[in-house]
């Protein structure tokens, strides 16, 4: 029989629900407290998602912005971690309901991050593409290649077009990351790699409801990141939503439509609630509701963290952006508190959001970056960029791995992974029936 | 419409089948000639083939082994490569089946390479895994590690046993380099990373059906693997064949029963014929019987090299054995004589094998490896190993990229690459309908 076997050792439980920024770092906190920590995942790696655009567009192998999580915390030895899914809470009794069965705790923490949002559109859910996991990305890079092969053999332009429109749509990090990328694929990828393809019928879209890019940064950063992508041709449009999609034809809010078979979606994000939680404390984003020391309304053990949970102050009426750094900062935060609470003290510290900036890069040799009170663009904002992720890697392997490809990258122009990993044989699809 | 889109340019047309050792060995050395080389591969990728176990193991990224073909020959102008699969060959009109259309050609090399060979098995075929494929290994690697955290979730050791059993089957370079691997995750992985779980709970086997392993070396090497084996704890077992299988349960020749999960067979692989080929001249191992200068019988025009290719000569009177060496050779030998046949020079020059030695890694530190007459064992054979596999690598970028992993492990114990990538999202399941 299945059941999650974590034994009862006498000092208080931990529970952390989700291995992300969060809850990675706030595990990490309690390393030397009196509690028994128990960490679950659906995966059993933390996801540098930061970078995982970097992967969809062959820059990195998907392994090298995945942590083992068992690695990360394995001398922490007041941690167990179980692989498995939350399936609801019981609150009044302190009980995790888990794919594993059920899991008593004295303190719980909701760390489980976001999913793409497609605002309720049926159709686009359907047929778009998200950019949260690892395996999106990896079927996004097989599927864009494979795009590519298939245009070579066809005879006519309006056949190879809609295969070659790629249309990204959310105009925050991510999609100008990926536009960007997209962008330097058809630079210096395509043309050495099908010769025979015209690159001119290869189109990148970058669609954005909002009058601006990177809404979360300055309007200066704006203007750069478009003209920066302009300059790279990709065709951005901006005040423009997406109203419709079927799989081929794009209708847009300004009635134009794009023939295209690849629409990369990553116009939102929502939380996902665990079952059992009030609903009355479930915003219509998904997010969880929390107080100032990321308490869940009522409970006073049980924390929500991170992108999941929804913190309101006169600054953030909407919250803290969904950014690794919230999460990081609450995570720390909640390990202080905790130990605060393990020592029956009551004087809890309120969150306090220390904003360290932020960045994005729009292609080789530029970026925008805005920190400490500077703004940065252009060469050295690129370095800057690179410099902070390879920092924030976790991992001496993974740091030197990314560090090699972008090394490898700058100085070939090459991309080393556009590999398609397929499917086939037969043993396959018992082993995938096995495997998920 | 789909078609394979080849331009005629009035030069003679090679089309080469498969782009393993053999078939960009051949292609690479018509760089010059007056020729238009079409090659076809159902991947974009030239695998290496003798480091998947690493992949399996979790010692290498997947991408690391895995090299574009459109990267290997960006610069080699008369080459057109198509992502297709061949289905038959109607050689009286020069014209070859594929998945994309048909092709005519003026020469046709025939490189497909080997698959696995369950020997007619049909149980042990639906139940074992092979070990030849890249997605192969990622879905091996994927299943292993979730035995393990499955394990924790079950309460007795008669429940346990099963999962933590892993059973190899053929005692050749592939299955005792395997071995060896499962032997150090056990010894340097799983104690850190489970530590819950007694690791005297996990067995590795190894069954052979011919008295020694490493047939194709010497005695004394053989017995020099099976010792390193055993030391590392693995039960080797010799004369010894797998009789059945059902998912669960194993039975041997001898009579005995293992209770296991997992099994891995490279206990022999068979070519795959193309359909069209005369039935005469396809044995009953799949290859194709090949004359000294690799042409099918009573065809000028068609060639086969490497593994589908059965060559004999009196020292070899079950031909060449089935490794990248006679593939790369057979390539080389047969550009010169396309280049004579060019010429309209009859004289062709038979092929020649020169046995450059062979070798297997037992484990950390440890190696067999036999040339130029010397037989090596230890370090130093296995400093031999590792060298002349960074070598035979592809690229620079990969060669970077394994030796750091190589040289991470060696130093840290560590293996970095033990994710699950999982499936799961909704739109997968659309994009792998596409993608396949």
């Amino acid at each position: 029989m299945i059941q999650p076997n974590v034994p009862e050792t006498g000092v208080p439980r931990v529970v952390i629900v989700g291995g992300g920024f969060g809850g990675i770092n706030l595990a990490k906190k309690l390393k030397n407290a009196p509690v028994q920590i128990v960490m679950l995942d659906r995966n059993n790696y933390h996801l540098f998602q930061p970078l995982l655009y970097q992967v969809s567009t062959a820059g990195l192998e998907p392994d090298s912005i995945a942590f083992p999580l068992r690695g990360i915390f394995k001398s922490q030895k007041n941690l167990i971690f179980r692989m498995a899914e939350v399936t609801g809470l019981r609150a009044a009794e302190n009980i995790l309901e888990t794919g594993i069965g059920e899991l008593r705790y004295d303190y719980l923490i909701l760390a489980t991050g976001s999913t793409t949002n497609f605002f309720g559109n049926k159709l686009i859910e359907e047929h778009a593409i998200g950019m949260k996991s690892l395996i999106e990305a990896v079927q996004i890079r097989n599927y864009v290649i494979k795009q590519f092969e298939e245009s070579l053999l066809l005879k006519t332009e309006e056949e190879i077009k809609p295969k070659l429109n790629f249309v990204m749509v959310g105009g925050g990090p991510t999609g100008v990351e990926m536009a960007g990328a997209f962008a330097e694929l058809r630079k210096y990828i395509i043309p050495k790699d099908y010769p025979e393809l015209p690159v001119s019928l290869m189109n990148i879209y970058l669609i954005e409801g909002s009058p601006r890019l990177l809404a979360g940064m300055s309007e200066l950063s704006s203007e750069k990141a478009l003209k920066g992508l302009q300059e790279l041709g990709v065709i951005v449009m901006r005040k423009t939503v997406v109203k419709d999609y079927d799989g081929k034809i794009l209708t847009l809010s300004t009635g134009e439509k794009i023939e295209s078979q690849s629409l990369f979606w990553s116009a939102g994000v929502k939380g996902v609630p665990v079952d059992g939680i009030a609903p009355e404390i479930i915003l219509p984003n998904g997010r969880i509701l929390v107080n100032e020391f990321n308490q869940l309304n009522g409970l006073t053990n049980v924390f929500a963290i991170g992108d999941i949970a929804q913190m309101t102050d006169d600054k953030h009426p909407k919250g803290y952006p969904m950014v690794a750094q919230v999460a990081i900062q609450q995570g720390a935060n909640l390990a202080n508190n905790l130990k605060k609470l393990l020592k029956q003290q009551t004087s809890l510290q309120p969150f306090k959001y220390n904003d360290l900036g932020s960045m994005a890069t729009i292609g080789r040799n530029k970026a925008v970056a805005e920190f400490a009170g500077m703004k940065l663009y252009g060469y050295f904002a690129w370095l800057v960029w690179m410099a902070v992720h390879l920092m924030s890697l976790l991992g001496f392997r993974n740091k030197l791995v990314v560090f090699i490809n972008w090394f490898y990258r700058y100085f070939t122009f090459d991309r080393g992974t556009r590999i398609i990993i397929k499917r086939g044989a037969a043993n396959i699809v018992k082993l995938r029936q096995t495997v998920n």
